[in-house]
């Protein structure tokens, strides 16, 4: 049985998803959840749920990182609950690691206590979004603000394993993120990447554009992190405000009301389609151990989605095949 | 009676659509539209339609550029209708123009015939997204990929000035588009400009993210024209994506078929206001004259909203505050 490290204090809603999460992921894929918990945080909300208690242990850290702390700030803090979490991921007391904590001190302490894959310069939060065939593979999410071309080409690599061991998707389309496709168009750092990725064995597109994230032309869209950053953002706002503009159109009648309650569910099945909970969480790839960083906002549905996808990364060994393809280039 | 330039021959449409829109602009907004044909493209086009023609005319071009045609091809290109377009409004035959047309032809061909107004270094592609504050002014969308700091600082004064004198936004305020708002956030670009816009008397924010594109937290988002395009296109490819998500379940069954009927009021003024079509076009603002791209995908409504942001944009003599506020840092 596979076990997974929860952070159970990260997240914007406190304890009560995370441990509703978890503990759905062990009903629903069998595994076992550890539960890293800030003093006895933990234990009024565990007491709201039945659960196998044979799946389900807890662990306690003495505080928690802020989702405002700072990497170095979070690293000096050695008691924390993600750090914990790490600890016994490195020692072997589970086989990957889930937080909705805060992402940068995340990547610090999974440095720090576990390090990187052979191969991989800089490891990168690799994030599915919504789109017309399925989902997209986007990275770096934010990780690493300024790139060399060879990390956006290993960047391509590890997406494309994702994409391929993770959403089904056999031999992706790789692009990368740029401000145009015909030539002279993208900047030196995307010049670079794409004369480098034309050498490569990926099914590669090159330049792509920020449309492409979500209409399905490529599988893997690869940038540096601040211009995916900027692109996940931008559509998570986009997201929002068409969630709360719709939202109030089908309120603004009497009319429009009895409308929404009859094509509602077909509302909350296209609502499903674009709502990221269902990708569950962003790994930060290329760490040398598996670890999900779920959103800050994410819902109980969210974390059950990332636990299940931290085991799904270990059962089909995606650091091996990123080993594989990327570690023998340094040998 | 002001008078708009059209290239009729700019858009993914034909001049159909251009046509339509720029006749309905003269009759409601009370301009003299002057269109510029390849041939006698336009002609079967005005005939369908019923105008007063002492506010329309024609001038005849040889060719035009197409979508695909690189700036430099189109700079050598001196009988397109672009060019003719630009032509004219140098020898002060209308006020302004409007090309739904190549952007970068277009920011080429004002460059070479018009030039830029004093105190800015480069025009930009200045866009207005709908927000939840009704609209987001966001520069460069896309005319200069790699920027300097001083540049973001100018974008910043015009964009300001554009919020006040086009949206009607008192103080507006500005924001550096970033991956993230903490210190250490940004790139050496942005921090750069952050540092120069604290110093001067616009209404600045710092550092903002993604999502405040559309959040209604900043009126005005500068950042250079590579990250501009990108977020500007990742939100038009959602845009699409989710149209389309909500069309497919709104024809899924019966129910949702009636549901959508008694709601379609509703939802039809919800997407007029998340219609770009609706903020008229982007203004190469900078440019020494008035002139205004509207999207390639043009429909008439959109074309005659750009026709009334370039009259109103002469009006308002953005380009006269521009210079105000620009034109003597180089004195």
């Amino acid at each position: 049985m596979r076990r997974i490290i929860v952070d159970a204090m990260g997240g914007d809603h406190g304890p009560g998803v995370v441990v509703a999460g978890a503990l759905q992921a062990a009903k629903e894929y069998g595994v076992a959840v550890t539960l890293v918990s800030e003093s006895d945080a933990v234990d009024s909300e565990l007491s709201r749920h039945s659960y196998d208690t044979a799946a389900v242990s807890v662990v306690t850290a003495a505080s928690s990182i802020d989702m405002h702390d700072s990497p170095s700030r979070a690293l000096k803090q050695k008691d924390s609950s993600m750090r914990i979490a790490f600890d016994r991921l490195k020692a072997g007391e589970g086989d990957a690691l889930v937080s909705a904590g805060n992402s940068g001190a995340m990547m610090a302490i999974g440095m720090f206590v576990l390090g990187r894959l052979p191969g991989v310069d800089r490891p990168a939060i690799l994030t599915v979004t919504p789109s017309v065939s399925g989902g997209t593979v986007l990275l770096d999410g934010g990780a690493n603000t300024e790139c060399k071309a060879r990390q956006l080409v290993q960047f391509a690599h590890m997406g494309a394993i994702y994409a391929d061991k993770i959403l089904g998707i056999a031999t992706p389309r790789v692009g990368v993120l740029s401000n145009g496709e015909e030539d002279g168009k993208g900047n030196e750092l995307t010049r670079e990447a794409i004369h480098e990725l034309r050498s490569t064995d990926l099914n590669f597109m090159g330049h792509v554009e920020g449309r492409d994230i979500t209409n399905g032309r490529v599988n893997v869209v690869v940038c540096d992190g601040f211009t995916g950053n900027v692109a996940l953002k931008t559509m998570e706002g986009l997201g929002q405000f068409v969630s709360s503009v719709l939202k109030g159109a089908f309120r603004s009648s009497l009319l429009s009301r009895l409308g929404y309650l009859l094509c509602r569910g077909a509302i909350g099945r296209a609502y499903d389609r674009l709502d990221y909970a269902h990708y569950g969480g962003a790994p930060l790839i290329g760490l040398n151990g598996v670890a999900i960083v779920a959103h800050g906002g994410s819902s109980a549905k969210a974390i059950k989605n990332a636990v299940r996808v931290a085991a799904e990364a270990v059962s089909q060994d995606i650091n091996g095949y990123i080993v594989n393809a990327l570690g023998k280039r340094d040998a």
